[in-house]
């Protein structure tokens, strides 16, 4: 009994009816202020505690802050909301729990390490394509000082790092999506199938996630019947300087060749060419406040029309890694279109 | 553009071409094995490594040959699953993301603490009735020796526990769901929203949920338009011997009078009045084998013919109790009939 405003594919799903992408809103830190980036976040806080008493809580503000932005932008109250999906990469998911408290409605966690907002955006569409519900409010946070003491040690120990690490985002995203007429509309999702080619230097994520973006970007091409031409710009979030390269390399040996000014990845694009990031930026909040940021507001403005983001996600622990497992990549993929 | 298959009431939503639960199983470890439940579990281990290199590894044996089982009962294989829906307790739920890796479906990682299953259970209802899918695997798991290390202490400190405490279940369950026709229907699903009425003490999680167990009742019973003796059983999962009696206190203070022999507990249920559990068993693992494994064949065999299943989750981690935080609950519930 499959829904006639939806055709799956595979792993995709195309809406021949399909929902619209309401209102995003961004919201960042200080270093993401001074990044390329910074005027397409929506509010930008001074310092990364803000007078909160713990960094969890600055997290947790932060993300509450900016479903608050998204749904003022969207013109609605929260109530409004049918759902609220949101994740993060807090053990157990308490800056998105505590959040859910504040707005209290009908909520799922979702955990899908960096690519949890793009998680959120599937499953929402395809509530929404289906007729499940009629507004659904998605986002996604992270916090370079409460990820990096959880998966790696605290900032303030100043410990090296290696060229191929990535530096946690702090920022969060948030969007809302519905059955309404919009501008932006959400055509197409891929879930993706968790990847794992062995790679076990947990500060290589990038190269860890990189070929689930291949896979799901084959499988997104190839079950929508398109070619990576035919969007303006494909996005990965967040794969770094190192995945990227991958990527295109892994992509390149399938014969799917993309256009090296049409595809950016998020870790690449928040800090520039900043140094003190080594690879990249990463993150929940990264692909989720570039997103929902930076790419939403020229989709809005027309200058984008047609724009794939395909997030990653490292689904690893601290504890798998002391196991000495190697790292499950996830990339998950929506397609935003005007039409 | 709400779908014909689905009504909405508030938080629930009620099915009116009912998703069919097509097959479940359980698993669990010899604990559960000698508790009154042990007869009811599809497969017991003899111990709780099983020949594993760490707990980490058996948690997530357990849940991938609880999906298998679950699969084969449905006669289905694993490329029939539109979706893997999985969760568990683990920091970045990497049992579940392994287990992802090996059954290579299209994978949404979920977290709600203990009431994770049932949150699978609800998203994968909306997906299949709404026409988005045909069939979706849901599951979670835990295992005492991985999530009692993560949350508190090794098992092997041998710690004090208080008695308001509960022990995590070693324990995975699986479900199959699907637009098909079959004996059990899932008939209508609620949404948990995030309850938290100041609760501190991280060893009282059943005091903690029980106002997300009353509020999600209250809610249900409202929206559905039906008493609680529309219901052979009422099942929550997992209050443990503290957080019941406070449920059936906060509900009857409501005016909503819960049959003392029509309402049990899974977390009391499990291990029967084994004193070694304190208030009784806890963990992913308890709600998913005791839905889908003792009310599962009680459903099938006619013995019950309509269950309201409310699993509840303490959505805590050991940093915010250390940052003094209290602990939100939520309580997801789902309504499975033989119609």
């Amino acid at each position: 009994m499959m829904n006639g405003n939806i055709v799956r594919q595979g792993q995709s799903w195309i809406f021949t009816v399909p929902p619209t992408l309401i209102a995003a809103a961004a919201i960042g830190g200080p270093k993401e202020g001074k990044g390329p980036l910074g005027a397409d976040f929506d509010y930008l806080f001074a310092d990364n505690r803000d007078g909160q008493e713990s960094f969890e809580q600055m997290e947790q503000k932060m993300l509450q802050i900016v479903c608050e932005m998204a749904i003022a932008k969207a013109g609605c109250v929260v109530d409004d909301m049918d759902f609220f999906l949101c994740g993060d990469l807090l053990n157990q998911i308490t800056s998105s729990g505590f959040t859910a408290r504040a707005l209290s409605r009908p909520y799922f966690g979702l955990f899908a390490a960096c690519a949890t907002a793009i998680e959120g955006v599937i499953l929402g569409s395809l509530l929404i394509a289906s007729g499940a519900a009629n507004k659904i409010m998605c986002a996604a946070g992270s916090h370079t000082c409460t990820a990096e003491r959880q998966f790696r040690y605290p900032n303030e120990y100043g410990c090296q790092k290696p060229p191929q690490s990535q530096y946690t985002t702090t920022a969060a995203g948030a969007a809302v999506i519905g059955s309404e007429e919009g501008t932006i509309k959400i055509t197409a999702v891929t879930t993706g199938r968790v990847v794992d080619l062995g790679v076990t230097d947990s500060f290589n994520m990038g190269g860890a996630m990189a070929p689930a973006f291949a896979d799901t970007i084959t499988a997104h091409l190839l079950q929508r019947g398109v070619s990576a031409d035919y969007y303006d710009l494909i996005l990965s979030g967040d794969l770094g300087r190192v995945g990227r390269d991958i990527a295109l390399d892994l992509l390149y040996r399938r014969g799917i060749v993309l256009n090296e000014h049409r595809y950016v990845d998020c870790g690449c694009l928040i800090y520039g060419d900043d140094k003190s990031v080594f690879a990249g930026g990463s993150g929940c909040g990264c692909v989720a406040s570039v997103s929902f940021g930076h790419i939403y507001r020229r989709l809005m403005s027309g200058e984008l029309n047609r724009v794939l983001i395909a997030a990653t996600g490292a689904l690893l622990s601290p504890t798998s890694s002391q196991q000495k497992q190697s790292i499950p990549g996830i990339s998950h993929a929506v397609a935003l279109e005007r039409i």
